[in-house]
């Protein structure tokens, strides 16, 4: 909380952007100069801009330097890089994305990098630890107290979606003998509370959770009431092994602010979820599934390599092509139909196109519902009839006013009677599909928001083909 | 935060449904017997029954008896939307789906209405109004104080996606000039802090703002020191007209838990905007922007009828068709050429749809990198040469595959290069219309996320038949 007041947007963030550009391009021809023996006119010029390069940098939050970073193509980015106080280059590294973290860890040495981590929390390191060089987590790991090393291993060890990935170590802890006044005294000796606490957790001897003191609580009762009297014994609670989906899902629904995370053995306070640890992973999931949408496996370093971005969409387009090539040798089955009425060519790809984002409709909806837990085998029979309604209402409005107008175009009324058939069927596929991929999906125990999306269009594709050409060759032709 | 421990996941919730339609299933028959004159057991019964409902809803979360109303189908959720006590309806209204929330207002009378959300805070009234009948309103806004009045018409007025709307007006102030003990002593007349208090706001005699004293530094300095010495002055603020997604930036940029929100005519202190409420904000926008992206204008309450449904998404299906049409009469231009060599009837879909795959990938990335504020001119030349490399790249391996494919079907080498030349030709268009339209829409003052993938969807179908149709009645016929 020690920025100005005009960095919290967008524009501020530009500008920081902006001032680092231009520090950049003045810097650039003095650099191209430097070929030529440089005068001492031009090379003292040099090295005031880049102090002062180095002195607009020192004066950012670690955020909006990771932005300009993100921002900057990479020959720019490794000079503001070097620039960085060597200090803040590991909250700054936990602050930029993946793929622009692999350059600068890349540009470093050895000792440089394990210099830079060894200033961080152990649940700021855990989170970096897969992104470092194997010889430097040994070297942290190494220079690491029992403790802190005792960690580390746990937040490593838990699958990135866990709780336990997520959380953090650094918490305050109170008995529940002692009185407020004593809990008063006791904080004034913290230098700073650990980050983003909104309440004290309550243990016992054994460091058992007993229940929690939010500072509310701590402020507005009498400072000689006894802690047990006024802790909240009820207390949302996590283990480590909880999905992190779960927890966040919990932190939205009860408002809350922080968690304890305790032992699912012994009940012992391990450690601490924050919201603002949850916010980081909402955001991050949904800019995962945005991306798992369009068949990006990762984020794209804007000034990435043609080669990593080829490299980043191929699978995606590597399974539509199969897709694609079925569904174009379903079309080869009924090539004989086609040569007897060409029209069929021209009106297929409605039939397929128009399933396709019905379809798309119903599986959005139910991965929804999905997601909130609102479908049982009772619910999913209600949706199944439901979703075949709109089906058939869509199928005979949409598919009836297609219809005519392949009759009209075409001038063949059992031409138009086929295509609204096809239309309606292929919308049934479609609802059918929609409600029952994500259903066995999760009946399987696998995510039923992944791959939906490219199964079902693959299906009404060559579903939507084989019943428009299907149909035609038998009542047409 | 009083929950039971084990509230704090999915199967938790889904307990309390289970318990809630258990309970709703034991009454069912006894309601249907009700139609002969009951007899004594069976109506006692049926009392004891309602009466463990009632209790057991009183028991529940605010969110997880909104949880269960969103699970039940209409006739059961209304028979438990009656068991609620009157005096918690307000709370639950807020917490329900804005499809479900329609269904319980509807349920209710005036009076009950007014009852319900009088209960409320004024940000939370705020919320409800819209769907809020106008007479209900009426009554509502003319038993208000003056103040609160006030606060209400603010709230009301801001923009939906503005801090304004998001803000709460509960908060406390303390003046600079008084030590932390003064402050203790203050907060200690409290019943209750403003819900998820990190900061306290301090203010001069005009409420002007002068900064923010979190309450890790009213914990642990000593009591006797001035407020104005340890508060921190450079605080992240925001204006009501602020826009709220900015603010979402913001919050997780800088890990904020609590902002004042200040006028931006005079800095006085208007509200506070909290991390919990941004929570929501965001959320609500990742779920909004899922259901765009598949052409759904709502949430849907599962249970709806099936011609709200309809409804809901026919507004997409018809832009669909209008594309689907559009790109049928392209390949109808090609009637003859598709009458003498009908493979290219069967190949045809194949590159229209692998391009509007490639489409989709660069206007994602290209919206993610325009979201994140990193996109100049300068970038947009470099992007767009990149996205353009990746496509030739893609065009010379996917499309060369798939000539060699068509080679061998059809055993015509020619068709195998029109094949390689019109899909390398479309994803190029793609890569062009995945840069282009996202720019143009933030240039023209557009949300660049919006109605990209349909646009170059119907671009890469037309766009597609139209290069591959053309190219092949060019040179095969």
């Amino acid at each position: 909380m020690s920025e100005d007041p005009q960095q919290n947007d967008l524009d501020a963030l530009q500008d920081h952007l902006f001032e680092v550009e231009t520090l950049l391009a003045w810097l650039k021809p003095l650099d191209d100069a430097g070929e030529a023996p440089p005068d001492a006119a031009s090379a003292e010029n040099h090295d005031a801009l880049l102090q002062r390069l180095r002195q607009r940098l020192d004066r950012m939050h670690p955020a909006d330097v990771a932005y300009v970073l993100e921002a900057l193509p990479l020959e720019e980015r490794l000079l503001v890089w070097d620039l960085v106080k060597a200090e803040r280059d590991g909250e700054i590294l936990l602050e930029v994305s993946d793929a622009v973290r692999e350059t600068l860890i890349e540009s470093m040495a050895r000792h440089e990098l394990v210099a830079a981590v060894e200033t961080l929390d152990t649940d700021e390191l855990a989170d970096l630890v897969p992104d470092l060089p194997q010889e430097v987590v040994e070297d942290v790991f190494q220079a690491l107290p029992t403790e802190e090393r005792e960690q580390l291993r746990t937040a490593i060890s838990c699958p990135e979606d866990s709780v336990g990935a997520l959380m953090d170590f650094d918490m305050a802890t109170v008995r529940g003998d002692v009185t407020l006044e004593v809990v008063l005294r006791y904080l004034r000796r913290f230098d700073a509370l650990p980050e983003h606490t909104d309440k004290i957790f309550v243990v016992d001897r054994d460091d058992c959770l007993l229940g929690v003191l939010p500072l509310e609580d701590l402020l507005i009762n009498d400072p000689d009431t006894n802690v047990a009297a006024v802790m909240k014994t009820d207390v949302v609670r996590f283990h480590p092994e909880d999905k992190a989906e779960d927890a966040a899902l919990a932190f939205e629904r009860y408002d809350l602010g922080s968690a304890p995370v305790v032992s699912s053995v012994d009940n012992k306070v391990i450690g601490r979820l924050t919201l603002v640890a949850v916010v980081d992973f909402i955001r991050e999931e949904s800019e995962a599934e945005q991306l798992a949408h369009a068949g990006l496996r990762e984020e794209e370093d804007i000034f990435a390599s043609v080669w990593d971005s080829v490299k980043n969409r191929w699978a995606w387009l590597a399974v539509n092509l199969v897709t694609a090539f079925v569904a174009s040798r379903v079309i080869g089955l009924f090539e004989g139909a086609i040569e007897k009425l060409v029209a069929l060519a021209a009106l297929m790809p409605i039939v397929a196109g128009i399933g396709g984002n019905s379809g798309n409709q119903t599986i959005t909806m139910i991965v929804r519902a999905i997601a909130m837990g609102q479908v049982n085998p009772d619910a999913t029979r209600r949706l199944l009839r439901k979703e075949l309604g709109v089906a058939l209402i869509n199928g005979i409005i949409w598919g009836g006013l297609l219809g005519f107008l392949a009759t009209w175009l075409y001038g063949s009324g059992s031409l138009g009677l086929v295509m609204t058939a096809a239309m309606t069927l292929n919308l049934l596929l479609a609802a059918f599909a929609g409600v029952g991929i994500p259903m066995l999906r999760q009946r399987l125990g696998l995510d039923p928001a992944i791959g939906g999306s490219v199964l079902i269009t693959a299906l009404t594709d060559s579903g939507g083909f084989f019943i428009f050409l299907g149909l035609a060759s038998l009542f047409l032709l």
